[in-house]
């Protein structure tokens, strides 16, 4: 791999366009194909704004780009495990590895055990390494906790809280949040599941699998954040009483009856303050504070850039983030990470 | 192993008695020798406070306790890698693996390079692993801070802070930090070697060897910490105006006359909050804070406990933090942990 690491792109949506830019912008990285259904023909350079032609236009042949025998497949498409897996597995045939922002895929075991399975055998039948990642599924609610208890001769329960204030966030965002709604509107937009975060069950049994826990009871509630006296306005809208400023999303892991795992992810507009924490309760108990929160986009850019040496150089199979050694920020040259 | 883990101890000091009977507490276990040059014959049940009998004499016979083929050696002895390398070799020779918590094994590879080559070459000829580590050097002031960074396109500098109020601990350690000293005292104790806690440049070059950084010029002081107007108090101690109230350790890397790295490391009477937190500035800047700061003796038996399964399971050589997936807390049976 002397003259860098060669990745094809998979799926050039806000997120992979933001993905593939950063890759693009490390030193050691060579783009060999981009894959999507649209703008085909245009220079992937253009599309994800790198301020250059890469001299890579898209196409919707991936056969042919992991033809040129690439290091990696970035992966970003879907949510859903089932919807992703047929385009997993060719790439997977064609001997390429993997790092995908599929949310299913972060911790597929217990959620989708069969499909977890052949992911797996066919990953190690053709010697290569299956990640998803991001940084919710990914990192914030499950890798990050998982580490904070390194530190803890016992752990009994974990709670992590993603609170964002959605003021300040693009308009898209606060009407998926459900911003403005009425209850009823909330409702429906509810039971069409636009409103719903993919990850919380994926991030609490990866946490469960690390702390050696077996859970047995699982549920998630997805309500309204209303606004209480007073309007509350963002540069796009204002809320009034009786209408949604947000959402609530909980997820509860019990074993034996008992929650062990409490996971609490709010967006909402007017949120006193945006931030993540994790709470052990333990030897000793802890409390982990991000203040301000973790970015949501660039942070899973990051996370799957950061991702691909672990990666290419970790044994064949379907891993997830808590398998792999830190994935963490790098300033040379990439290709000198990767293990020859 | 069907009979679970087997682990000699060596070094049965406050901190390795700690360590060795959390293993002992834990599921899948099994204690098989304890070295020591004291208490020798007593049973290492009684020393490390388990409430019971193990049926293991202290020895001062290593090469016996060797000889039983133990899983992993725990070594807690001293801080210097010169001062233990003959008996970390001694270990390597007999193929048993290794985690210790001396300080300057837990990234020797820019302090003592020769001696981390010839362990590390002596370690894959013997197909064991060797590692580092404990809370600090091994994880608040550096793993924590390169996992954080996992979420980050760019990093541009890093400080780390640990900052603990000794009102609550121990005398001894309201002593070793210098409370109550006038500034001759304290420049004593600073010249007799006393007050350096040993890890600050072995953190520092395991997050720069992470970031890709090559840090040309490192500087380390040692400071009194002195009362302001007021007298300051402990349970133990009233240290008067003109006296220590602790000391204040600051690690400085720089790049190209740049400063990249910056860790600061105070222990005092009367510090308004105890805390450790982590200061990345790049893309995007970010502030972790664990509130009430990180218990050092309880964080350092955890993470040395928590290391041995990702030890025994990792590849040959001689390994740091940042080389292994996540230590993290576990509720099961140790024993299940290990690849076989």
């Amino acid at each position: 791999m002397a003259d860098g690491i060669k990745f094809v792109h998979i799926g050039l949506g806000p997120m992979g366009a933001n993905i593939c830019k950063l890759a693009c912008q490390k030193e050691g990285f060579e783009l060999v194909g981009a894959i999507e259904k649209v703008n085909l023909g245009q220079d992937a350079g253009e599309v994800i704004k790198v301020g250059k032609k890469l001299g890579v236009p898209l196409s919707d042949d991936l056969d042919a780009a992991l033809a040129l025998n690439p290091d990696i497949a970035v992966h970003s498409t879907l949510s859903s495990l089932e919807q992703v897996k047929d385009q997993l597995i060719t790439i997977i045939r064609a001997g390429v590895n993997i790092v995908s922002t599929c949310e299913e895929l972060s911790y597929p075991w217990e959620t989708q055990t069969a499909i977890a399975n052949e992911l797996d055998t066919l990953a190690k039948e053709n010697n290569v390494t299956l990640l998803g990642t991001g940084v919710n599924p990914g990192f914030c609610m499950d890798t990050f906790p998982i580490v904070a208890t390194g530190i803890c001769q016992e752990v009994r329960h974990i709670r992590v809280a993603r609170i964002q204030d959605a003021r300040s966030r693009r308009l898209p965002f606060q009407k998926k949040i459900g911003a403005g709604c009425t209850p009823k509107e909330f409702e429906e937009l509810k039971q069409a599941g636009s409103l719903r975060h993919v990850g919380l069950e994926e991030s609490t049994n990866m946490v469960a699998a690390a702390m050696g826990w077996k859970i047995d009871e699982y549920c998630e509630t997805i309500d309204p954040i209303m606004t209480e006296e007073n309007e509350v306005s963002s540069k796009y809208m204002t809320v009034k009483p009786g209408q949604a400023v947000g959402v609530e999303q909980i997820a509860i892991g019990k074993m034996k009856g008992e929650e062990v795992i409490r996971m609490e992810f709010r967006a909402y507009l007017g949120a006193p303050e945006s931030y993540d924490a994790v709470y052990i309760t333990g030897t000793p108990d802890m409390e982990v504070v991000t203040k301000d929160g973790i970015h949501g986009d660039i942070a899973t850019a990051s996370v799957t850039v950061n991702a691909i040496p672990r990666v290419i150089n970790a044994l064949a199979g379907l891993l997830t983030m808590k398998d792999l050694p830190p994935v963490h920020a790098y300033a040379g040259d990439w290709n000198r990470l990767i293990n020859n």
